[in-house]
């Protein structure tokens, strides 16, 4: 299964920069490494040792490619388990492709997506969980979803898994040994610690399986779906929840990330908000596919944020707030258990008479002034009070994958089944076929099961140079 | 004036990678470095050989942030000159900035555009041609910048004039020592070797001076000018010339660069080519401003393509290219020394005696066919020959950089005042100072004379991170 070519890619982000790594892996890499390189001081890079650093330039024939530092890895003592170089050339997009296409000449191939965590992986390096934590991490754009990867990569969930398979699988070899004295009806496997046993597995199980909700919240973000009528001020809270966040990313020069106008993280939780038209009933069709359109979203989000303007009037010019509880009242009624937060904007231009009215008026309602950045701090708290991150303060294992979560789900329905035949004295036989059917899918997880095909989904989903 | 402050930055182009490099440089690099890095084996960094790598995490108190690969280079045996550490860490933007923002708070500050070169420089471990160089080659995308860029970096220019200034300093010294001894009228310096090595320096920086015109077209392309109607199949002509160089670029994926339209590469040379309307003859004045622009773009141009549809018709039928004729001797009259193609392309539909008459009619025409790719080769071959590559081919110096050669003119004009007062007997300390002055200039170019603010604008033109 290991391929022994030796594989080639850019290993940081394409584009120009001061520098680039270009990295290759293989039997090979360190020789094909020395038959482009000449270092300053004379030294042949296959002599070196291992995690040493050399000066020199990348040539071919009388051309120069490159002034380049070689990082020289041997295996088993790198990423991949392979000898590996990495070349550290300057970041010319043209300089990069040069040197790759010369390594191609001298016999490497193209790295596939995700290659060199596949080989470190079939060179057990780390287990399939904590390959998946790699691209995780590289992914991983909050704090959250950042700790969740650091974690798994450094097999907090995989260890957990393992063990219990191995106690599991402990009690199958007793079991099974059973079978071979089927006539004499001895019992190796102790009935009572076995029961203790799958009680206690199924206890983690449904912990992990649960833990998935919150995992999938901090993968993906909070969808927020904020309702309001045009010129209420939606962009201005939008900006105003958004610009603290962009203070402390300029502060940083050279490191500005690409800010997704409409995402959110607070407190290392990501929030989306999705813009929405209002509610306002009407005899307009067109908007009233808006309407609709609007009952969508807030069916997509988590949470919905209901903004009026404070200053906000009936046709007839009073303050009479009839017709936004009406409106109110109808997203509580189709959506009873979301939650939804009113708030009244333009605090700064309403009298003590107006506040009082809207306060009296709407329970709970918040007042703020996005422009003057007034109550965004509670905004942000009751936003947050919405999400449970109980497991991620205490540091508990948190599955964010979906496979792995499939995995789960069925362990736990095979753990069921011999449970309940363990109480219903079902024949060893058969309570041996589906403890090996649990065996599998906890296997499945940290890839001591696995196959061509499940390899092949999981690695395409990496970067290329990973 | 050197700064013994750490600094940092990301080395790698932003954005999301396999791995990203951040650089830390200055006499404490190396301690702080250690004051966030727990290695895996328990080493001690700042105990560690030069040109050596490690495997740790990157932590604050209970808080991991990455595991990663740390870099140690030991002044003065690094890029700097001074204690450097690289971490390779992965290649999520968050956790680059979070590594950096925790790297800010022990002690480092943000680096500035081309700071750590600057360090270089000011270490010695450069000198300023070699340095301005280091960023010509990050943004070298052709052969031929490339080649520039690296002869430059690798002293090939600032050698020549570092050799003639210091012979040169020599005669200068010699000349000032006659002062000394002005009652005695004393010769120290010889006057015809001085006059020889006059002559000699004037040759050379005539030279340079004449590769700036090449250096430029290197630097900047070579802009060329397509001329013709609509429907022509000026764009199929584009795409034809672009295609081959795209396919090269698209057999590497992942180091895919953005191609830039309307720019191509032919044997390491960039041209540009600028579209243009055509110049029919017209009563209408929305038409007639478009008459104007092209003539303004052909003025840009360095080359003028002509492009005609090969079934060219006058209005009644006849195939007679009148038109054409003085359309074309239209151009020559006004560009008369710019090199001019006349093209006709679609000859994939043409008849013999069509080819015959468009021929015979136009000197020099080029038949092509886009479409098919025919002539395609041929044309670009004629393009080359308008470039010359002469000094390129020779491996000769060649000046790029607008501030060596606004030095260098300043130089020779200085030379030539020398060489003048040398023929007309003027007094060895009026001499002396027109001396002094290319002596100033020489030294500009590799930085042996310098002031702040010319280090200022000079690296301010630098990415962060190099």
């Amino acid at each position: 299964m290991i391929n022994q070519d030796s594989i080639v890619a850019l290993a940081t982000p394409s584009g120009a920069g001061a520098i680039a790594v270009i990295r290759i892996s293989g039997e090979n890499a360190i020789a094909i490494g020395a038959s482009v390189f000449q270092s300053v001081s004379g030294k042949d890079i296959t002599k070196q040792k291992t995690h040493t650093i050399h000066l020199g330039h990348i040539f071919e024939d009388e051309k120069i490619f490159d002034q380049v530092l070689i990082s020289v890895f041997k295996g088993p003592n790198s990423y991949t388990g392979e000898n590996t170089i990495e070349i550290s050339c300057h970041g010319s997009t043209y300089i990069q492709q040069q040197i790759i296409q010369l390594l191609l000449r001298k016999g490497c191939r193209m790295a596939q997506a995700g290659e060199f965590t596949l080989r470190a992986f079939l060179n057990g390096k780390l287990d399939l969980s904590q390959a998946e934590a790699v691209a995780d991490l590289i992914n991983s754009d909050n704090e959250a979803s950042h700790q969740i990867a650091m974690q798994q990569m450094r097999g907090g969930f995989s260890n957990e898994i393992a063990k219990l398979r191995e106690e599991l699988l402990n009690f199958a070899s007793l079991i099974e040994l059973e079978l071979d004295f089927a006539e004499e009806d001895v019992e190796f496997a102790d009935r009572t610690q076995f029961y203790e046993l799958l009680n206690r597995i199924e206890f983690v199980l449904k912990r992990l399986i649960d833990s998935f909700a919150v995992g999938n919240v901090i993968k993906n973000g909070i969808p927020v779906a904020i309702v309001g009528e045009p010129n209420v001020g939606k962009s201005t809270l939008l900006n105003a929840l958004l610009n603290e966040e962009r203070a402390i990313v300029s502060d940083i020069a050279g490191t500005t990330r690409d800010t997704i106008e409409d995402e959110l993280v607070i407190e290392g939780m990501s929030f989306r908000f999705i813009d929405t038209a209002g509610i306002r009933e009407t005899k307009d069709v067109v908007e009233s596919i808006g309407i609709k359109k609007t009952f969508e979203k807030i069916e997509q989000a988590q949470v919905v944020l209901y903004l009026i303007d404070g200053r906000w009037k009936m046709e007839d010019g009073s303050q009479n707030l009839l017709q936004v509880k009406i409106e109110v009242e109808k997203i509580r009624n189709q959506f009873p258990l979301k939650p939804l937060i009113v708030i009244a904007n333009k605090k700064d231009l309403l009298s003590t008479v107006e506040i009082k009215n809207l306060q009296s008026e709407i329970q709970n309602i918040l007042l703020i002034s996005a422009k003057n950045n007034a109550g965004i701090e509670e905004l942000k708290n009751q936003l947050l009070s919405f999400v449970n991150t109980g497991a991620l303060r205490n540091n508990e294992t948190i599955v964010t994958n979906t496979r792995h979560y499939d995995s789960l789900l069925k362990a736990l329905e095979e753990i069921q089944k011999v449970n309940y035949g363990l109480q219903t004295n079902l024949p060893s036989d058969l309570m041996a076929i589906d403890i090996r059917e649990a065996l599998y899918h906890f296997g499945n997880i940290t890839g001591e099961v696995t196959n061509d095909e499940l390899l092949g989904n999981i690695f395409a989903n990496f970067c290329i140079g990973k």
